[in-house]
């Protein structure tokens, strides 16, 4: 049984001097020229998202980034041979020494709850990661067994409590005569979870939140109060708007306890890049550039 | 592009006599002892899982089922070869003559939206289906890219409105001050977005909605009021504690508008046969009897 997730991702920050994650959303219209032979996409576009994917890890290792976040969505569309590069793509970034964190939303009640989390949590796992993301809607007792399992094989899990997206109060911000809205109950239930689970002497517990980095700050201040036990997962730097000083009022006192996934802002540098420049530089000098803004946003946070 | 899902699933329930929907959860304690070669099992859970669906699917088609919907928690648990069967498993259903329903409970924003949408929706998805179910807590901006592709391709979605487990409420119940709780908030976009598509000709949208067999039925019959356009997907018969005649609420005034998916229930009636029954006698005899008892309740509530 690995340590516990919280305590290896607070050490793999530390290490990296940041809480940059990376993303990997791979899609056919993110890649470099040098990468699109038109031929081989013509045989499947599996091949070239293959190396891209593996050049991006291999990358992200040079520049000492701890984190990777596949999406699990752009290898499903492939079905199950997209699949079988998704457990190749988590294997591969554990062995560049990346903690992984599969990003599935999955959620659902009872047994197949407990069939989702074997399909993830677990050395055994076939898509085996250091943690997932997952979706409270059908309650804390379909999140059990995701639970159960991540605190068996020492993993982790993000659970969705105020996404990026435009329309998401829509469901998360409906709020009870008390006033407290649907994203606070999920915040309460995930601390009363991680104060069981990780005992009072433990910073962190296994159960993170996914709060989206364009949500606004007095927001997320709100909901970090609810969460003082809790790695939070950032997702929206980049691509969906958000820079990243607007993950400041994420971290905690510390200016710890958060990760800051980026996709497309990583992807697609070497299209900013001067011509000229090989694709492979521009998309590590982007990751550069990321690792130490966010390393700065999170100093700050901790005076 | 085939006619609108919801036309189909009309003419096939009709066809049918039946809302019988068959599940298909497969997991290896639910062999029958005539399929637990352990040899075989030793060299991989696969071979025999797969026997064991097809021939649930087999019988369905004799029975005249007209429906099935196979869980993907099941198959993913076995990484990308149990992915490659629950696409070999939807291929064999649809030539079997029953329509599908990939029950997968996806839901993320924008493009990994879309992208989950294109492993299900349309002929040339890998795992293609008529109909997926889908979760809301997202927002209705994170379902558009699903009911995009629905309508292009003919397909329904079943989206998640209460489900079956005791602590569903804990998130779906959240009500705000005017005593509207989460479920009717996602059952009016449902039916707002069910007649912006359908046309008030069209008597059901592509937009189904899945509530638990096990909800009370003063709860189902306030939902189903604000669902009046919708297929509704019934599931929690058999194993969860319902009985067929728990799902007289569901229907609408015609005795229609319900799939009820018996996933258990079919599966292990071997087990409560004489001895001596052969395990596929056993299961198309429960088949036979789930089908009248549904169709008798269906009739009952058209009156």
């Amino acid at each position: 049984v690995s340590a516990p997730f919280a305590e290896r991702a607070l050490a793999r920050v530390r290490e990296a001097g940041s809480p940059l994650c990376v993303g990997l959303d791979p899609r056919l219209e993110q890649l470099p020229p040098a990468l699109c032979d038109l031929d081989e996409i013509a045989a499947g576009p599996l091949a070239p998202i293959r190396r891209f994917s593996l050049a991006l890890l291999d990358i992200a290792a040079t520049v000492g980034i701890g984190f990777c976040k596949p999406q699990v969505a752009f290898f499903e569309r492939y079905g199950a041979e997209g699949l079988a590069l998704f457990a190749e793509v988590l294997g591969e970034a554990r062995a560049a020494g990346l903690l992984t964190i599969a990003d599935v939303k999955r959620g659902d009640i009872g047994s197949t709850a407990a069939a989702y989390a074997e399909a993830y949590l677990g050395k055994q796992a076939p898509f085996a990661s250091d943690a997932i993301t997952i979706n409270p809607y059908l309650g804390p007792d379909a999140q059990g067994p995701f639970v159960e399992a991540a605190s068996a094989h020492g993993c982790g899990l993000f659970v969705l409590v105020r996404t990026s997206n435009p329309g998401a109060a829509a469901v998360q911000a409906i709020a009870d005569v008390d006033g407290r809205d649907v994203s606070t109950h999920v915040a309460r239930w995930i601390t009363s979870e991680n104060r069981r689970l990780a005992g009072e002497d433990m910073r962190y517990g296994p159960i993170g939140a996914v709060i989206g980095g364009t949500v606004r700050a007095a927001l997320v201040r709100r909901l970090r109060r609810e969460l003082p036990r809790s790695f939070i997962l950032a997702p929206g730097v980049g691509a969906q708007g958000a820079k990243a000083r607007d993950t400041a009022p994420f971290f905690d006192s510390k200016g710890e306890g958060v990760l800051v996934p980026v996709s497309r802002g990583i992807a697609l540098a070497w299209r900013d890049a001067p011509s000229g420049t090989d694709w492979k530089d521009a998309i590590r000098q982007r990751m550069q550039q990321l690792k130490h803004a966010l390393a700065k946003v999170a100093a700050d946070a901790a005076r």
